[in-house]
């Protein structure tokens, strides 16, 4: 049985104000709660429909009760609420990636997801940046949340008092394929409409470009995560051959 | 003033049985109508509550019809249908990207966004890849689908018959920053949860892999969309530089 306190609680995270202030999110799904289990996130409650899924306390519920707190539009067995982890001090070395006002909860799931296959540890957001605790952030890192840390923060202050170089995503910089890129840097991508803003842009060490192939010049630029996915890519690759 | 007819046409091209039936689909917004009117293609009927924006022939609409017949959440001005193109014969050279059972709407478009932008103008998709007349496809697409021939066929069949290279995207297969890459070739992309199927793995001449970096082995692939990303830029990358 549900009590009205917890339907109002879980309801209420889907609010970046609840979760501020009760520092708890949610994640869905046994796949995704087993990855964030194993990784040592510090669960507060886990509602399941089958409890042989899992070996630790949980609390069982009936489908309907699930879907009454679920933000699926499929509830998928099970709910959990986390505690949101403490913020560590950010670490000044290795690659590590700058989200300028990315405003897509799926855009930001997806990056996440990224940079745990990449191995880039970092995040910085801009505090205007999507909250990677939003319930569709959490369901699009498919449990990568627990390896990559987010910290939200004064990206401009924090990448004055940066020593790594500042490469950013722009639509007019050098090709990134004719660049040489070093491996203990910041990459900043930009807004979804907007990309980066300019009191960020006159702080980059080298704009970098994604060439666009064919005859004709495409109006659209990529879409942040694709782009984020590529330049990625484009760093590792150097010392991975 | 809509009539009972336009609006049971419109709302029906929702579903691909309709679509089929009538060889319409529809488009949102006036830059991805702008798009699809600049590369010719043939226009059925355009509604829009701000005729001024466009130079062809509309029928003017108040908010209250352009929210009845639109699939957005947030109407943007303007719903235009628009005569699904006549398929061409499959053309069998150059990069081409072939969609193995490719399933979400989001996914299709982000990929047809990126053939666009690496100048790939063919995507061979297995018949139960989605739609890409699908109205969530071609919000995705940013008005790229006028540039990228999509065709559905029997993937394996035309596969058996290509005389091109032919490299599959998978879990297990070589390093893709260490293989040499053909440009006049099919990279074949699968299913989001199960990859490329059996019978077309058997097909392939190489399987690739974008490696996994960091300690940890990851449980989760990339999604399809942003993988294709990454591997679309390696086969342009090469050309590039």
């Amino acid at each position: 049985m549900l009590s009205k306190s917890q339907i109002k609680l879980i309801t209420g995270l889907g609010q970046k104000k609840y979760r501020d202030q009760s520092q708890l999110f949610i994640a869905e799904g046994p796949k995704v709660i087993a990855e964030l289990l194993d990784s040592g996130m510090q669960l507060h409650t886990l509602y399941t429909t089958d409890p042989s899924l899992f070996s630790v306390e949980v609390q069982q519920l009936n489908e309907a009760e699930l879907k009454k707190i679920s933000f699926l539009k499929t509830p998928n067995t099970a709910l959990a609420v986390f505690h949101i982890p403490k913020p560590k001090p950010i670490a000044n070395s290795g690659l590590t990636l700058a989200l300028d006002s990315v405003r897509d909860p799926g855009n930001l799931g997806t990056i996440i997801r990224l940079c745990d296959w990449f191995n880039i540890s970092r995040v910085l957001c801009s505090t205007d940046t999507a909250d990677c605790y939003n319930p569709k952030v959490i369901q699009a890192t498919m449990g990568s949340i627990a390896r990559v840390e987010v910290h939200y923060t004064d990206l401009s202050h924090v990448l004055i008092e940066s020593e790594q170089p500042l490469y950013g995503a722009c639509m007019e910089g050098e090709n990134v394929y004719a660049t040489s890129l070093h491996e203990n840097a910041i990459l900043v991508m930009g807004n979804e409409a907007h990309g980066i803003s300019e009191e960020i842009l006159r702080l980059l060490n080298k704009k970098i470009t994604i060439p666009q192939f064919g005859p004709e010049q495409k109006t659209e630029s990529l879409n942040v995560a694709t782009a984020t996915a590529i330049l990625l890519s484009e760093f590792r690759r150097s010392t991975e051959r």
